[in-house]
């Protein structure tokens, strides 16, 4: 193919990615490779297979690759990790899956909201270069059309077994599954998770580590709305009255926050209390726990790098957040 | 560094490669960054860390990797593996690591043979480009000295509970994990795995496809001696008058593939035949199995692509074999 008709096709290609909804064509992948030659990505890629996947990273080869992985409908928490894995990477891929193997039989992923062409829009002003939104089928090669048939399973470490990992039943199992399934995708370089799910990042550290994979871990600093509240695509299931509400949780972290700093060191009492209070204000709570941030396990008086963790319903939407103390 | 020095260098590093143990130094290794800068690796390097192995990798990058993992001991079967991945890559590396994960608490891996200069010799003659030999440490970055403290399992297929699954538990667990992580730090385009130990090529060939690992798996031919006996670092362990003994083993194969061959499908039968010969023969049976070649299955009787497999023990040793079947 000569320059001039590249060219063409280039123009051609600019003007869908101005237009239209980010759909992957032969004619966009083509603009791709050429931004990706000229050193920079001036258009943000959609994929939806791996062989596209693949193709454009092949061409990438000596760049430096950021990955976000998210469950999409997305907001200024996502946004912000993309921007973050910017300033780490050359090329930041943002993954975009729903994963069935990490919700229980009774959780939300029928209903959890799949918002593809508004997400792709924050991307594409946050600057990531290649968005990918797998099918299922593509992340699980045997899936009937019915069953996943996912039958090799990353077993995470016992520290997905509390918390969380307790109240979910195989939710780390999924997780763990699909992040190393994504990381054989992906092979980033540098990947970014949010410390909003604080146990999930330390799986990942543990996994990433004893896997022997070759990729840093990066948290990203959980972000609030001016009430405290921490962003949530599950914020998006509460009322207004609800979503006023919900600061509450923020307030209660703080309080136990506040109580670790004045001294206290009654750790159960003080989570106690703070389970009390929620209740009282309407919340089925799941947990209110201090934990030492090396490794979720229960710290003893002298340790001073420690993490409040809150699981806790408001209505039918379960909510969790956190916050690291160093004394 | 100037062109003269590191010809001096290169010249040093050549003097060591002939004459000494293979052991890894910064010399040996500019000589192999300066080799692969040619296009062709004329040293092979040995590499117990994992540090020294990716700056290698690195150095090759747009090539071709093939990989082939031993627990060492090695002959003419494993050399014969090496020789299919030199044809299937541009790089070859070699891994020799006696993994402890996966033999169980009454097994050998105290006796297993360690074999490592012999290893090297024979693998620097069949080409290899890189021997990656590393500590227990280096793969099990939570090993303290005594425990390894491996908290993340890759959890095989349940193919991988039945035949030696099920007389070895953990075996597998023990194989999945190691191979996920030799993938992520050889990070190979294509490996080559012996038939010999089938049910293992079956679990890496299901995990490689659910884990979405990009890697083709190859299986290689058993090897074996004039008598018929499949080559097996194992054989080691036998008398003169038992390895004479231990072809035995694939005579029976050989006489259950006739029976195949010649119509019969009473597969239970063929098998219960089988096992009373060998026992008579004096060898402890755990099985002698037919099974389908595409999932190790019980075929029903109009299955043409069989595979019979046979694990018995010859005084203290446990021997597995066995035979593909196209009827």
């Amino acid at each position: 193919m000569c320059a001039c008709q590249l060219s063409g096709l280039l123009d051609v290609a600019c003007f869908l990615s101005e237009t239209t909804i980010y759909e992957e064509t032969g004619l966009c992948y083509i603009a791709a490779i050429l931004s990706a030659e000229e050193g920079k990505s001036t258009y943000m890629q959609l994929f939806h297979t791996l062989r596209e996947l693949r193709a454009f990273l092949d061409s990438c080869a000596g760049r430096r690759i950021g990955f976000v992985p998210t469950m999409g409908n997305l907001h200024a928490g996502h946004c912000q990790l993309v921007s973050q894995a910017k300033n780490l990477a050359d090329i930041v891929v943002v993954s975009i899956f729903v994963n069935p193997l990490q919700f229980g039989a009774n959780e939300d992923f029928g209903s959890y909201p799949r918002t593809l062409q508004a997400d792709c829009d924050q991307l594409r002003a946050v600057g990531a270069d290649v968005v990918f939104a797998p099918a299922v089928e593509e992340m699980y090669p045997d899936f009937d059309g019915q069953d996943l048939h996912q039958q090799v399973i990353v077993q995470p470490p016992p520290l997905a077994d509390i918390l969380c990992g307790a109240s979910r039943p195989g939710h780390f199992v999924g997780v763990a599954t699909v992040v190393t399934k994504l990381f054989h995708m992906v092979r980033p370089h540098v990947a970014v998770f949010g410390k909003k799910d604080y146990q999930q990042l330390m799986v990942i550290r543990t996994l990433v580590r004893q896997l022997n994979f070759d990729i840093d871990i990066v948290g990203g600093d959980t972000r609030r709305e001016v009430s405290g509240l921490a962003m949530s695509s599950r914020n998006g299931y509460l009322t207004a009255e609800q979503k006023n509400q919900a600061a509450q949780l923020y307030a209660q972290l703080q309080q136990v926050r506040s109580a670790l700093q004045a001294g206290r060191r009654d750790y159960a009492a003080i989570c106690k209390e703070s389970i009390s209070a929620l209740k009282d204000q309407g919340w089925q709570v799941d947990y209110v726990d201090i934990r030492t941030q090396k490794d979720l396990s229960v710290p003893s008086t002298n340790q001073t790098e420690l993490v409040i963790l809150v699981a806790a319903k408001l209505g039918k939407t379960r909510l969790i957040d956190n916050c690291e103390v160093s004394l």
